[in-house]
């Protein structure tokens, strides 16, 4: 067995007792991304030489008797949204192929600190708007989408090349490629980590998190990505607690809330059936499923796109104004009517989500967290983007997938998605667990339970052909 | 002597002690209303029999043990923006001519637990949404302007009408009626007290507060109006504190910050020495004066109204499609450029909002409060609302009077004008102290060792004639 194919921890272990090194570990999360690549696309960036340089000084610093915690010396993908001192940040767009940072964003910078090795830049969506991620392959099918705009990071995670990679979550970026392509993705509560150096696609509704191999594996990461950070007023000066001691508590008592609307809709019955299971899985291990309305069903999409629209085009003003031609056409698309919006729909939609905010507060009083699918559906064809339902109604992918994603960024409230067992044709499917604000720790021991009594978390795509 | 002349704590005395009746004290509010209402036009509606058995109501509670503190049995007036239950409330406004609420605000409903009595309803700028009143006058000078937005209640108490009169303040709408009225005005700390039930100029601006006669009439009301409200998502669950028995502890130590630049510029010379000798007064009580640069000067009134004009304008969308000919045609004519800003140029003012507001936290490391006048001039005629500078530059009223209050809108820092005296033609100029967030009772603290120590505060205009 490969060193890549082994258990994050197990890694971990291996590397603490200087059993491996650094640069092993390195080596073979290197070599497995050559052997994919070809097939799937996920890097912008293949940093190799910084990466076993970054290695090779884990393992003097390990051998020195320094030794940071499980993830030091463990590979690491980052978004190309992140910025990352001297290495090029594209954000996958015409843009920016010219920009190096000087500076790493402060997530980089914590899990430099945690000893994480960088070994490439993955590909986003361009400049994240977006849930498709055109340029990469699904490790599942690579003729499928890993879904997006975190989809280089989850094509990454899937096949294996690294057992973490970074994402961005605005209406479900972290989330849909994690559930795409059968990694854990979490996205935290607002405020819960800085956001600084990372490029905004809509300040108010983005998050940064992990794409993982399983629950603890995000655990540790997203602990060492939390804390406030005064440069980002969006986060919030709560303390980071420790994320893992926790995990396998287990849901006993746990009042687990099923949705008895919009998550049911417009629904593909294998994604369904595989949330169903999931709550059957929870409710034997001792949780109470509790039916709950969610509210305010037809106000969540207008107000996230109401919000977004016009956020994404305030930061992109500049490039829309002097290079709108460096954009592809669906994102400057999307921008120019952003550009176009009217400041009182804008208001307007500010104002309702307080309103969904308030009314998810009100629904949270008889729940502690909420399950429904990640997805509405698995990947789709990457040459045919789009969702066909029973009654011939057509729905792009991406506006197909945020539907589900983006209740989680309209509140704020964390969500893990979870893998959830494969569709009979072989692609990933999804569940998500959505908690309290600065719950994450009780949504990854929901997920916890979920991963340690089903069979469908931490496999790894074998990637071999086209199709799946 | 009559009753409505004395200080407000002298009659809550008396009504304590039984030595007099709330209706006296009632009917004294209302006869000098009488006197001087045909000069200024501060009411848009009196509740003389309402007021009449509110107070016979707090005469018998009195008279059977239950004294509810200082307020109890005192004459209040309210903007006519505040809801009342079963009191016209028309916000000035063509309209609201047949608006009657079932329901009173969050701050009436307060203050009539503390016992107070509603003797009318006073004049706004219309919907709060200018800084002239044009129907009142100045009690110093009928034929001058008494400010606005709450115009009215500053008359009201400037005549002496009442001790107490609320005013709502979005960019300046309690400060500039203090100023130009003589009076004491209080716009607390954004999230300090509840705006449920008042009509809303600009959400994330508007602040309640009172209009008062002398320092500790603004504590005693402020504390009795404050306090977190769910309804209000503006609203921050702090501890009200006590805002009264530390008022008298002078300004020994206390650091207080003297602009040297925005507050200094297009500035009447009688209001800018009126400034310079409060803090004059201050530094010979014991406080230690330094001079301090306001950041970002030219950023503080295009982020004001670049906030202003769109939420005004979603907030009366539906009266602005069905009813523009019920506007007056200015505050129309504002509304509609609202209803036209793009959305890009309100996230961006949203920015700079809070760069705004890093920028003036960093300025109050070094200070504890900030001394600036309250106003660039004093009142201008009601028939020429305008201010011109020596350069020949025309200023239109609300834009001049704006200016030195919107930044404690924009940073949502608590601020309290008091009365710095007059002009040589005898109009009142007023200066602002400026503080930390929920540092009410340190400006209130500031402001009475000013009070206490010059012989401007609490003065009542005879409101003889039509001119100063």
């Amino acid at each position: 067995m490969e060193l890549y194919e082994l258990p994050l921890l197990d890694v971990a272990e291996k590397i603490r007792s200087r059993e491996v090194s650094p640069v092993e570990v390195t080596q073979s999360a290197l070599d497995r991304l050559d052997e994919v690549e070809p097939l799937l696309g996920a890097f912008v960036t293949v940093t190799g030489d910084l990466a076993l340089e970054q290695a090779k000084a884990a393992e003097k610093e390990i051998g020195d008797g320094v030794y940071r915690g499980p993830l030091h010396g463990i590979p690491l993908g980052v978004k190309d949204l992140y910025d990352t001192a001297g290495v090029a940040t594209t954000s996958s767009s015409g843009q920016r192929t010219d920009f190096v940072p000087s500076v790493d964003c402060a997530s980089v910078a914590k899990l430099y600190d945690a000893g994480m090795i960088l070994i490439g830049k993955t590909h986003t969506h361009e400049f994240a708007y977006g849930a498709t991620t055109p340029t990469t392959g699904n490790p599942w099918a690579p003729d499928r989408t890993p879904g997006g705009s975190s989809g280089g990071s989850g094509a990454a995670v899937g096949a294996g090349v690294v057992h973490v990679a970074l994402g961005s979550d605005t209406g479900g970026s972290i989330r849909i490629p994690a559930a795409l392509c059968g990694t854990v993705g979490l996205k935290p509560t607002f405020g819960r980590a800085s956001r600084v150096g990372v490029a905004s696609l809509s300040w108010s509704l983005d998050h940064v998190g992990p794409l993982s191999r399983n629950v603890v594996d995000a655990a540790l990461t997203m602990a060492a990505m939390s804390g406030y950070d005064r440069r980002d007023p969006g986060t919030v000066n709560v303390p980071v607690p420790d994320m893992v001691s926790g995990l396998d508590a287990g849901v006993q008592g746990t009042r687990i809330g099923v949705p008895t609307n919009y998550y049911t809709e417009r629904l593909d019955p294998e994604a369904a059936a595989a949330a169903v299971s999931a709550a059957a899985t929870l409710e034997g291990l001792g949780a109470t499923l509790v039916e709950v309305d969610v509210p305010m069903p037809e106000h969540i999409i207008p107000t996230e796109w109401a919000i977004m629209m016009p956020e994404a085009a305030a930061y992109h003003q500049d490039y829309l104004r002097n290079s709108p031609e460096k954009f592809t056409d669906e994102v400057r698309t999307l921008l120019e009517i952003g550009a176009a919006q009217l400041a009182t729909d804008y208001v307007n939609a500010l104002r309702l989500r307080t309103l969904i905010q308030a009314a998810w507060r009100d629904m949270f009083m008889s729940i502690d967290v909420l399950l429904a699918p990640t997805l509405v559906a698995p990947a789709t064809l990457r040459s045919d983007p789009f969702v066909t339902w029973p009654d011939g109604e057509v729905e792009a992918a991406t506006a197909a997938y945020v539907r589900y994603s983006a209740p989680a960024n309209v509140t704020g409230l964390p969500s893990l998605s979870v893998p959830a067992g494969f569709t009979e044709s072989g692609l990933p499917l999804g569940v998500q667990i959505i908690g309290k604000p600065f719950a994450e720790n009780e949504i990854l021991r929901v997920g916890r339970s979920l991963e340690a009594n089903t069979d469908v978390v931490g496999k790894i795509a074998a990637v071999t052909s086209k199709a799946a």
